[in-house]
């Protein structure tokens, strides 16, 4: 199977009678066979329909608009919102970064290891450091300096750098809060990584609560940014254990292999259009 | 939604084009909304389809005929092994234990809490222990005493016990070996918990082993019993964290832990229609 | 060894130098064979010093009061705080439990394998559901209801039933919060169960919360009880991964499981002097 | 607390009364404050006792010939095996590595962010491919080519490169098996990261086997190479959920992220002098 005769298929809408059989129906007449499918309903009666299929298409380019003609058709009927995409259209992806590498060198890696289906366009920073390391990845460095004065100049130069060119911003141990109208001008999703088992310790230094908390496990959380910090939809978390030995700073070391995993994982499943955004959770196929 | 209208279908056939259109559209046709749906392929080009859905049918009982018609047309067309039952067959179960309860108590209470939709229809064990704890949960225990010599009888009669009587059997820490013929006249799949990270240390005293070898964690394995001691498609494992300080007593404690909760997953998804054996290998939808 | 003859040496003092080796030459002169050692320090400059020793002393019974007047003799020196029981001396518990019996059961069942090193002396309930199932175990069941009007009442007799026949409080899923007065004059600590993974959720309703919420893994936590709800010293917690196709009542199901076993440990930890209150925070060894 | 003035302690000895006591008094005589103690007996009678003491002595480079004194002076009486370390001296580190660099990098990353105190001293690879990724860390590269037939002449080669320069080797998925005559002659111990979940699928191919059996877990085991493969003592082990969705080449992806927190934990303990041998097990403090 050549990867570019592989698509997926997304669709949300009310749940009702017959949706599965219409969308099967017309892959299959369009010549498609199903590879993956995943569906979940919020409730059957009166709730929504979720789904993600992945499809064989021979010659999907020169098809895919004879498909798209009949899924149209379907999505009237049914009152279907749908996308569908090429596998190997690639997500273009920025990523923000801070002082802490961990987070950057773990993306970048999976990345020239063939691990995440992206191209990486631009690393922005307020640090210079990470500008020798990134460019050895062939990925331009734009170090933009935030202070309290200068940040609305600071994120309207981001703005810039990103215009039109991305799909997705990674926010990669970025220390910097962006703030709501750069959230609505960047017009693209924004997944953050949180150094806390939201929603315990929202906000700064969480590892220094954790650790004045007591807790016997400490998390990550990968997010979508949304206006209210530390607010935005789920896509992944995960723990470590953890004792009265380790003090702040050993929280901070073991949890920053937690947020190395947990950011890529929910990156790669963005990528795939394995994560669904309802309300203020998330459905990940 | 009356749980009596709720059916579920498992398919297995040969990977080919239209399956899920065919099969979608008999539901829709039937009048079947499909709540549910997993599926895999073994490999799209020439492997192996499976499909489970769960589906509500308002009147499920009266119009089940009706539906059966239809799935032999489209099973015939497309060579479909499949299968429907209503989520309300509750499949009839025996339980196998000799003198550790642990896991015992857990089907049984569990059971008794809604959580397994079973039958216990027989707790049958090589010792007399458990008589009275079972008793109260208004089951018949059976004390069939096994040594080397009258293995061959015990067998007989734990089969004329269970003859016609049982869909599953669970060995719930049944220390006796089953023999081949036993396997193959019960005629119910048997469920067993193994009490190591199958395949390592297959046979006696797994902890014994596991702390001769110095693991660092011990686990669980639940599979489906087969003539080959330990080797039967395996459903569910888990494991536990130790370290050098448990000894082979401390760690069969903490095993005991990962065997429950291993053993209820395992029979929970088999009574649930979740588990698919493929060779040697399980589809856990 | 007989277990008779096995102690265990508890010590909180601020750190200097020596402690140690002042404590351990005690035992060696008392004839006791240090048997496990584990110990803490906040800060080796200026901070609390913990110690937890099990030792074996030939006859302990007898000569307990001599390594008493020798550890006395030492404590007095490096102004520590210190306290020695043998493994043999059973704590008095009594549980608290409302409608939900998974962790009640838990509890019971470990006791009578030989799990949990305890004597339950009573249970208490709000609700009279479980009178049968406990008798069973021999212990007495005192069901006391609570309102809002008789909650003032109802602590008055549960004091009455626990006043000096307890040493430690287990609330076993417990609905009822328990006044400040009731926990000041309860004269035993209190461990309590929390449905969530602290400091998330604080309050009612965790589990519907956490589905609200999106979070990918739900929790449990086992903590002191302190006249703050739900903000006493952490014991342990532990977690279960969950996704969007679980909704509430699920999350409740799994954890429970949760649950179960997080709030055994931490009572067994507790049965044994493993645990160490500090602030706000536990030592557990 | 100056770093140089951190020293530890390691004793292994038959058990018996009153080690604890003469060390302590020793090191307490000696003006050593102790910082963290950990200390294990296979058996209180007659069994082996493991102990492991940071402590601070101020001017510890100075002071170090005077605590040896005393430390021989009890080791002598209590016939103790004994050994003290400056935490600031080094362990020097050879890595050993084939195509895969995810465990090479990882070592190198928490190398540079100082989470490994250690000493890279030199890369050696059978492949020529991470030379110009290697000399970046500022670490010499050895491409030595190993054939069927050039194997002894390769090994002997290492043995130069290495020869009286580490303390330690790191096969850090290096696919080469080395022999029993190289592991004597290197003289440093070896620690090797192996893609199973040991004793579990010792030898090639682990994750097409763990993918033949159906395993629900997968797992990778860190050891000390021994004549034996695969058998040596387990230092370290964790595993990672798979399903039947996932095909040998995935489990060998989500392995490889087990693989790299496994060795670099492993590698952290053996520079921090955490892990003693005993027989085929180890003791991790």
């Amino acid at each position: 199977m050549a990867d570019g005769d592989i698509g997926r298929l997304i669709v949300a809408c009310p749940d009702r009678h017959g949706i599965v059989a219409a969308i099967a129906t017309s892959l299959a007449e369009a010549g498609a066979n199903i590879i993956t499918s995943d569906q979940h309903s919020t409730n059957p009666e009166g709730g929504t329909f979720f789904l993600r299929m992945e499809f064989h298409l021979a010659g999907l380019a020169e098809r895919r608009a004879a498909l798209d003609e009949r899924l149209a058709r379907v999505a009237e009927d049914l009152q279907l919102r749908w996308r569908v995409s090429a596998a190997t259209e690639r997500k273009r992806v920025a990523v923000f970064v801070s002082r802490s590498d961990h987070c950057l060198l773990e993306l970048l890696w999976r990345w020239r290891r063939g691990e995440l289906d992206m191209d990486v366009v631009a690393v922005i920073s307020n640090h210079p450091d990470h500008e020798q390391e990134v460019s050895r990845f062939g990925v331009p460095y734009h170090h933009v300096p935030v202070t309290a004065e200068s940040k609305a100049r600071a994120e309207e130069r981001q703005l810039e750098l990103l215009a039109g060119k991305v799909d997705l911003v990674v926010l990669a141990r970025y220390m910097q809060v962006l703030s709501p109208p750069f959230l609505e001008a960047v017009g693209a999703p924004v997944i953050n990584i949180h150094h806390s088992f939201l929603p315990a310790f929202v906000g700064a230094d969480p590892y220094l609560r954790a650790y004045e908390r007591g807790v016997k496990l400490i998390g990550a959380t990968a997010h979508y940014a949304t206006e209210e910090l530390d607010a935005g939809p789920i896509i992944e978390q995960d723990v470590a254990r953890v004792s009265h030995r380790h003090e702040p700073a050993v929280l901070a070391r073991i949890g920053g292999e937690i947020e190395r995993l947990v950011l890529a994982r929910a990156v790669g499943w963005h990528l795939d259009d394995r994560v669904i955004v309802h309300g203020n959770r998330t459905i990940v196929f």
